[in-house]
């Protein structure tokens, strides 16, 4: 088999930590000697250990002169656990290739430098772009500083998440309800205004799928949240982090907080909303690498309009509802060609709906 | 080969003739003897011989003994053309293989039954619902006597055909004009409302692409529209029908008519619309088979309203515009369970854009 081939399987093995290891990526490793897979791994949960090790571990002797494929370049820093390059040199590895290089600034290449220190043969970039995009919360949450940003909304095929009377239960099929929850299980954290809890009262864990249960995110300017919100219950399961506009604003924070309730005080635009940046990048500084926002429309159109967002995800139901609430509000469009663009990155049927993944476009 | 495998290529060969057999079906026939093809034929253009003549004519010999597989019914009456029954008899045919049964009450199974009558073998129904589906139009026409009715719109993401100022050009990429061309081409008729002429001034030829130009006809309750229109330019390639109102209330038709051009005057329902259920029953009779409605927002509201349509094909650009006009205007529906259910047909991205094929679905 070829490197590519072996890389292949290291990213299969990478895939089922998907939802478990954030903020770590997902990776695999596979070690091979004379044409023989010897172990496999991967990283199965933040705090466990890592691709490598898992695949040292499962070779049923030692990997001596073997090749070691991973996915993302090893790790050369104690973390949760001590460096990767550490254990593939004391395994005497002869080999190394590496599919993505660390998007970390700070140790990016370093753990290659050294593998190479030590007289092991390394090759980067091998099925460098899936490896990338396996990785592209996380890749993006390096770079930027801030998450990686999804938009999610059911709509009628003629783009309504409500009817004219706010009633949205329920859009999509039960089997989108269900791809909704898996979403969830993906992103560190997941997103609504105050209108939709005070709308849906939405629970936001993940329950139709298996998953991990993200922070759930309440931006709520003026702290209007009721005590009795379905969204501040199950603490223990699920943590809920309210955000407001400056605390000066108001006292009514403690309430929440005496339950045990997080609050987080952003400063408001020159337009009176929130400064959404601001959040993100307060939601960066602690560890959010992926934000899921599920509405409602105030919250969607700021961010479409501030262009804060990386991805879109449509769930388009076959119904027509002739009006009612749209995700995106007005934006002062007068001309087709001053829309804002996007291109299809995926389409593909769920149920009885059809699931559109969609990415800036050109303007 | 199989039965099932010979309908397969006569049902290829019948679709050579897509947009050029109507009001006629489009039909294919395969001559099979010993396991080789003697000949092939499908109906080409309405007037034109039919499919079973020409794969007669294709054989190089004489084709006695042969099996005849033919995706329609064979004719066994005089039309445009002699009775291909009585050819099919005269050749000596050994086996006929019938896809689908003519759905005109008045001759359906007769072909069969002379064939019969004559000693000939036949099997019904080899690939039936594949040989129907080829002729849907045809089939709706014949068994409701009105046209199979499209509605297609090209729309943002966000449902709108236009911006608020009415702006529209251009919401769907270069490919998807070229598709909107075809499907006019797949039609006998093409629709608009005054609105669209007054709004973007269509040709609704086909000019994108080869194919036959359809009857334009243009909803016009109160005969408004202006002399310079471009759809009432080039007669002599695409006639107009222009729809009004009870022509006892306007003496204007004759203008239009003394440029050749044709009007049907229809009843007004009780809230001042047009009668479009009388429309499409006036065209049944006038033989158009199949109304390709192009908008606007007015005509296509009423359709979908009085469940007056077949299929719809919305043309869904990567767009948002937040605000604008919509395809279907407002239905008064509050609850989604109300809403107008379709289910999604096919989905296939054309350019930039996404293509969804629509049926009336479970309510």
């Amino acid at each position: 088999m070829t490197d590519e081939e072996y890389m292949r399987l290291a990213l299969e093995l990478a895939r089922r930590g998907e939802g478990w290891t954030s903020p770590n990526p997902m990776v695999g490793a596979v070690i091979v000697r004379d044409g023989k897979v010897l172990g496999k791994g991967y990283h199965r949960r933040f705090g466990e250990a890592h691709a490598e090790i898992n695949a040292i571990n499962d070779a049923s002797g030692p990997v001596e002169g073997a090749a070691f494929y991973v996915t993302l370049e090893p790790c050369s820093h104690h973390g949760k656990t001590p460096p990767c390059v550490d254990r593939i040199i004391k395994a005497k590895a002869s080999r190394v290739v590496v599919g993505s290089i660390d998007p970390n600034p700070l140790v990016s290449g370093r753990g290659i430098s050294i593998l190479n220190d030590h007289g092991i043969e390394t090759r980067v970039g091998v099925l460098e772009r899936d490896c990338e995009a396996l990785n592209e919360k996380f890749f993006t949450f390096m770079r930027t500083g801030m998450p990686f940003v999804t938009l999610k909304y059911a709509q009628t095929l003629d783009g309504r998440i409500a009817s004219f009377t706010g009633h949205s239960r329920w859009i999509s099929s039960e089997l989108s309800l269900k791809f909704a929850h898996r979403l969830r299980g993906q992103h560190d954290a997941v997103l609504v205004g105050i209108g939709t809890v005070a709308a849906d009262d939405p629970d936001l864990r993940v329950r139709l799928v298996r998953g991990r249960n993200p922070l759930r995110i309440i931006v709520d300017s003026s702290l209007r949240i009721p005590s009795d919100a379905r969204v501040l219950d199950n603490q223990d399961t699920a943590r809920t982090l309210v955000v407001t506009g400056p605390l000066r604003e108001s006292g009514k924070s403690s309430v929440i907080e005496e339950r045990g309730i997080e609050t987080l005080a952003v400063e408001r635009n020159t337009d009176g909303s929130l400064d959404l940046k601001m959040l993100l990048t307060e939601l960066g500084k602690r560890q959010i690498s992926s934000v899921l926002v599920e509405g409602g429309a105030g919250v969607i159109t700021s961010l479409v309009r501030a262009g804060l967002f990386d991805r879109m995800i449509v769930i388009n139901a076959p119904k027509i509802l002739g009006s009612g609430i749209e995700a995106v509000g007005d934006l002062g469009i007068s001309r087709i060609d001053d829309s804002i663009a996007f291109r299809y990155e995926r389409i593909f049927r769920k149920g009885e709906d059809v699931v559109m993944y969609m990415r800036k476009g050109e303007g």
